[in-house]
Protein backbone atom coordinates (compact mmCIF):
# COMPACT_ATOMS: atom_id res chain seq x y z
CA UNK A 1 0.00 0.00 0.00
CA UNK A 2 1.34 3.57 -1.18
CA UNK A 3 1.65 6.21 1.39
CA UNK A 4 -1.42 7.95 -0.61
CA UNK A 5 -3.69 5.07 0.08
CA UNK A 6 -2.64 4.73 3.43
CA UNK A 7 -3.61 8.49 4.26
CA UNK A 8 -6.82 7.87 1.91
CA UNK A 9 -7.85 4.58 4.36
CA UNK A 10 -7.12 6.43 7.44
CA UNK A 11 -8.77 9.92 6.38
CA UNK A 12 -11.88 8.05 5.42
CA UNK A 13 -12.33 5.83 8.28
CA UNK A 14 -11.67 8.78 10.62
CA UNK A 15 -15.15 10.49 8.72
CA UNK A 16 -16.69 6.94 8.88
CA UNK A 17 -16.71 7.27 12.71
CA UNK A 18 -18.15 10.49 12.52
CA UNK A 19 -20.66 9.55 9.55
CA UNK A 20 -21.75 6.92 12.41
CA UNK A 21 -21.65 8.74 15.69
CA UNK A 22 -23.95 11.00 13.56
CA UNK A 23 -26.45 8.50 12.38
CA UNK A 24 -26.74 7.48 15.90
CA UNK A 25 -26.42 10.53 17.69
CA UNK A 26 -27.92 13.41 15.53
CA UNK A 27 -24.60 14.75 16.35
CA UNK A 28 -22.96 15.71 12.81
CA UNK A 29 -20.55 18.42 13.83
CA UNK A 30 -17.36 15.90 13.44
CA UNK A 31 -18.47 14.63 10.15
CA UNK A 32 -19.30 18.38 9.03
CA UNK A 33 -15.68 19.14 9.88
CA UNK A 34 -14.48 16.71 7.34
CA UNK A 35 -16.03 17.65 4.40
CA UNK A 36 -14.40 20.07 2.33
CA UNK A 37 -16.34 23.57 1.14
CA UNK A 38 -17.32 21.56 -1.95
CA UNK A 39 -18.69 18.54 -1.14
CA UNK A 40 -20.69 16.88 -3.25
CA UNK A 41 -22.97 13.90 -2.42
CA UNK A 42 -24.92 11.56 -4.42
CA UNK A 43 -28.13 9.86 -2.84
CA UNK A 44 -30.21 6.94 -4.53
CA UNK A 45 -34.07 8.29 -3.50
CA UNK A 46 -35.98 10.90 -2.02
CA UNK A 47 -36.05 14.47 -1.62
CA UNK A 48 -32.21 14.09 -2.09
CA UNK A 49 -32.34 11.98 -4.84
CA UNK A 50 -29.39 12.76 -7.21
CA UNK A 51 -26.31 15.11 -6.99
CA UNK A 52 -26.52 16.94 -3.72
CA UNK A 53 -23.82 20.10 -4.21
CA UNK A 54 -21.75 22.08 -1.20
CA UNK A 55 -21.49 21.92 2.33
CA UNK A 56 -24.63 23.62 3.21
CA UNK A 57 -26.81 20.96 1.71
CA UNK A 58 -24.93 18.12 3.46
CA UNK A 59 -25.76 19.89 6.85
CA UNK A 60 -29.31 20.27 5.92
CA UNK A 61 -29.69 16.66 4.66
CA UNK A 62 -27.50 15.34 7.59
CA UNK A 63 -30.07 17.01 9.87
CA UNK A 64 -33.01 15.56 7.72
CA UNK A 65 -31.63 12.21 8.03
CA UNK A 66 -31.50 12.67 12.14
CA UNK A 67 -34.74 13.98 12.17
CA UNK A 68 -36.30 10.98 10.42
CA UNK A 69 -34.29 8.89 12.25
CA UNK A 70 -35.08 10.51 15.46
CA UNK A 71 -34.12 7.20 17.69
CA UNK A 72 -30.62 6.89 15.50
CA UNK A 73 -29.40 4.48 13.25
CA UNK A 74 -27.24 1.25 14.86
CA UNK A 75 -25.22 0.16 11.90
CA UNK A 76 -22.62 -2.75 11.68
CA UNK A 77 -19.55 -2.80 8.93
CA UNK A 78 -18.94 -5.41 6.97
CA UNK A 79 -16.22 -4.90 4.66
CA UNK A 80 -13.91 -1.67 3.89
CA UNK A 81 -12.60 -1.81 -0.01
CA UNK A 82 -9.55 1.28 -0.97
CA UNK A 83 -7.59 2.59 -3.54
CA UNK A 84 -5.32 5.65 -4.12
CA UNK A 85 -8.27 8.00 -3.68
CA UNK A 86 -11.59 6.18 -2.33
CA UNK A 87 -12.80 4.13 0.31
CA UNK A 88 -16.05 2.11 -0.42
CA UNK A 89 -17.99 1.06 3.50
CA UNK A 90 -20.31 -2.08 3.20
CA UNK A 91 -22.62 -2.17 5.88
CA UNK A 92 -25.66 -3.13 7.29
CA UNK A 93 -28.35 -0.42 9.50
CA UNK A 94 -31.17 -0.83 11.96
CA UNK A 95 -33.18 1.83 13.41
CA UNK A 96 -36.69 3.38 13.52
CA UNK A 97 -37.69 5.41 10.32
CA UNK A 98 -40.82 7.81 11.51
CA UNK A 99 -41.33 5.13 14.30
CA UNK A 100 -41.57 2.05 11.89
CA UNK A 101 -38.84 -0.94 11.52
CA UNK A 102 -35.72 -0.02 9.11
CA UNK A 103 -33.44 -2.10 8.08
CA UNK A 104 -31.06 -2.02 5.19
CA UNK A 105 -27.51 -2.89 3.54
CA UNK A 106 -25.50 0.07 2.19
CA UNK A 107 -22.65 0.60 0.29
CA UNK A 108 -21.07 4.19 0.80
CA UNK A 109 -18.02 5.69 -1.39
CA UNK A 110 -15.75 8.22 -0.09
CA UNK A 111 -13.52 10.70 -2.44
CA UNK A 112 -10.46 11.84 -0.01
CA UNK A 113 -8.73 14.71 -0.91
CA UNK A 114 -5.99 15.42 2.00
CA UNK A 115 -7.25 15.05 5.39
CA UNK A 116 -10.84 15.66 3.75
CA UNK A 117 -13.74 13.93 2.31
CA UNK A 118 -14.74 16.17 -1.37
CA UNK A 119 -17.77 13.36 -2.63
CA UNK A 120 -20.12 10.58 -1.43
CA UNK A 121 -21.85 8.14 -3.29
CA UNK A 122 -24.52 6.14 -1.06
CA UNK A 123 -25.96 3.28 -2.49
CA UNK A 124 -28.87 0.77 -1.45
CA UNK A 125 -28.95 -3.02 -1.00
CA UNK A 126 -32.37 -3.48 0.06
CA UNK A 127 -35.80 -1.84 0.39
CA UNK A 128 -35.60 -0.61 3.61
CA UNK A 129 -37.20 -3.29 5.30
CA UNK A 130 -35.35 -6.21 5.81
CA UNK A 131 -31.00 -6.88 4.73
CA UNK B 1 -0.29 -4.35 -2.86
CA UNK B 2 0.88 -7.95 -1.84
CA UNK B 3 0.12 -10.94 -4.23
CA UNK B 4 -3.24 -11.95 -2.85
CA UNK B 5 -4.50 -8.70 -3.29
CA UNK B 6 -3.28 -8.73 -7.07
CA UNK B 7 -4.83 -11.50 -7.54
CA UNK B 8 -8.04 -10.80 -6.40
CA UNK B 9 -7.99 -7.90 -8.38
CA UNK B 10 -7.49 -9.52 -11.43
CA UNK B 11 -10.42 -12.08 -10.90
CA UNK B 12 -12.76 -9.75 -9.91
CA UNK B 13 -11.72 -7.25 -13.03
CA UNK B 14 -12.07 -10.66 -15.39
CA UNK B 15 -15.48 -11.73 -14.13
CA UNK B 16 -16.63 -8.03 -13.97
CA UNK B 17 -15.67 -8.19 -17.88
CA UNK B 18 -17.80 -11.66 -18.55
CA UNK B 19 -20.77 -9.90 -16.22
CA UNK B 20 -20.66 -6.37 -18.52
CA UNK B 21 -20.68 -8.61 -21.99
CA UNK B 22 -23.68 -10.58 -20.37
CA UNK B 23 -25.33 -7.39 -19.24
CA UNK B 24 -24.60 -6.52 -22.79
CA UNK B 25 -25.69 -9.38 -25.07
CA UNK B 26 -27.65 -12.16 -22.45
CA UNK B 27 -25.00 -14.51 -22.88
CA UNK B 28 -23.67 -15.58 -19.45
CA UNK B 29 -21.79 -18.34 -19.75
CA UNK B 30 -18.42 -16.71 -19.24
CA UNK B 31 -19.10 -14.92 -16.00
CA UNK B 32 -21.27 -18.35 -14.60
CA UNK B 33 -17.79 -20.39 -15.16
CA UNK B 34 -16.30 -17.85 -13.12
CA UNK B 35 -18.72 -18.67 -10.30
CA UNK B 36 -18.18 -21.43 -7.29
CA UNK B 37 -20.68 -23.82 -6.54
CA UNK B 38 -21.58 -22.78 -3.48
CA UNK B 39 -21.92 -18.88 -4.87
CA UNK B 40 -24.43 -16.39 -3.46
CA UNK B 41 -25.58 -13.26 -4.03
CA UNK B 42 -27.64 -10.27 -2.53
CA UNK B 43 -29.98 -8.09 -4.69
CA UNK B 44 -31.76 -4.87 -3.41
CA UNK B 45 -35.24 -5.61 -5.03
CA UNK B 46 -37.74 -7.90 -6.01
CA UNK B 47 -38.34 -11.18 -7.30
CA UNK B 48 -34.85 -12.11 -6.36
CA UNK B 49 -34.12 -9.49 -3.58
CA UNK B 50 -32.30 -10.55 -0.29
CA UNK B 51 -29.49 -14.11 -0.50
CA UNK B 52 -29.90 -15.71 -3.37
CA UNK B 53 -27.86 -19.11 -3.29
CA UNK B 54 -26.31 -21.70 -5.13
CA UNK B 55 -24.90 -21.27 -8.64
CA UNK B 56 -28.26 -22.70 -10.50
CA UNK B 57 -30.07 -19.62 -8.58
CA UNK B 58 -27.56 -17.47 -10.60
CA UNK B 59 -27.95 -18.76 -13.96
CA UNK B 60 -31.86 -18.57 -13.45
CA UNK B 61 -31.32 -15.09 -11.94
CA UNK B 62 -29.31 -13.86 -15.17
CA UNK B 63 -31.39 -15.32 -17.43
CA UNK B 64 -34.20 -13.37 -15.99
CA UNK B 65 -32.25 -10.12 -16.04
CA UNK B 66 -31.59 -10.31 -19.30
CA UNK B 67 -35.67 -11.58 -20.24
CA UNK B 68 -35.97 -8.31 -18.68
CA UNK B 69 -33.45 -6.11 -20.65
CA UNK B 70 -33.85 -7.45 -23.77
CA UNK B 71 -31.78 -5.03 -25.75
CA UNK B 72 -28.94 -5.13 -23.26
CA UNK B 73 -27.63 -2.71 -20.68
CA UNK B 74 -24.66 -0.66 -21.42
CA UNK B 75 -22.22 0.11 -18.25
CA UNK B 76 -19.95 3.18 -17.84
CA UNK B 77 -17.37 1.99 -15.15
CA UNK B 78 -16.31 5.09 -12.57
CA UNK B 79 -14.10 3.43 -10.30
CA UNK B 80 -12.70 0.22 -8.58
CA UNK B 81 -11.46 -0.41 -4.76
CA UNK B 82 -10.12 -3.60 -3.48
CA UNK B 83 -8.73 -5.62 -0.58
CA UNK B 84 -6.91 -8.87 -0.33
CA UNK B 85 -10.78 -10.71 -0.80
CA UNK B 86 -13.04 -8.20 -2.68
CA UNK B 87 -12.96 -5.51 -5.49
CA UNK B 88 -15.97 -2.74 -5.93
CA UNK B 89 -17.07 -1.67 -8.86
CA UNK B 90 -19.10 1.43 -9.14
CA UNK B 91 -20.73 1.73 -12.38
CA UNK B 92 -23.82 3.43 -14.18
CA UNK B 93 -25.95 1.83 -16.91
CA UNK B 94 -28.14 2.44 -19.23
CA UNK B 95 -30.84 0.48 -21.96
CA UNK B 96 -34.70 -0.58 -21.59
CA UNK B 97 -36.40 -2.36 -19.00
CA UNK B 98 -39.31 -3.85 -20.55
CA UNK B 99 -39.24 -1.62 -23.16
CA UNK B 100 -38.73 1.37 -21.32
CA UNK B 101 -35.95 3.68 -20.66
CA UNK B 102 -33.52 3.00 -17.95
CA UNK B 103 -31.12 3.90 -16.18
CA UNK B 104 -29.38 3.48 -12.90
CA UNK B 105 -25.82 3.93 -10.66
CA UNK B 106 -24.92 0.45 -9.17
CA UNK B 107 -22.13 -0.45 -6.67
CA UNK B 108 -21.09 -4.35 -6.96
CA UNK B 109 -18.80 -5.86 -4.61
CA UNK B 110 -16.91 -9.38 -5.73
CA UNK B 111 -15.80 -11.85 -3.12
CA UNK B 112 -12.46 -13.62 -4.73
CA UNK B 113 -11.45 -17.10 -3.62
CA UNK B 114 -8.49 -18.51 -5.60
CA UNK B 115 -9.47 -17.70 -9.48
CA UNK B 116 -13.46 -17.50 -8.80
CA UNK B 117 -15.98 -15.69 -7.38
CA UNK B 118 -17.91 -16.97 -4.42
CA UNK B 119 -20.37 -13.83 -3.45
CA UNK B 120 -21.38 -10.72 -4.75
CA UNK B 121 -23.72 -7.98 -3.77
CA UNK B 122 -25.46 -5.48 -5.40
CA UNK B 123 -26.06 -1.52 -4.19
CA UNK B 124 -28.35 0.72 -6.50
CA UNK B 125 -27.53 4.12 -6.01
CA UNK B 126 -30.93 5.37 -7.80
CA UNK B 127 -34.47 4.66 -8.74
CA UNK B 128 -33.99 3.49 -12.08
CA UNK B 129 -35.27 6.19 -13.98
CA UNK B 130 -31.88 8.59 -13.68
CA UNK B 131 -28.62 8.84 -12.13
Amino acid sequence: MTANSENTLKVAQQAFEHFTHGLATGEWQGFLDMLTEDFTFWFPMGKYHGLNEGKEKAKEFFEYVSECFAGGLTLTLDRITSNETTVVFEFRDEGLLLEQPYKNRVAVSFDVRGDKIYSYREYFGSDGKSY
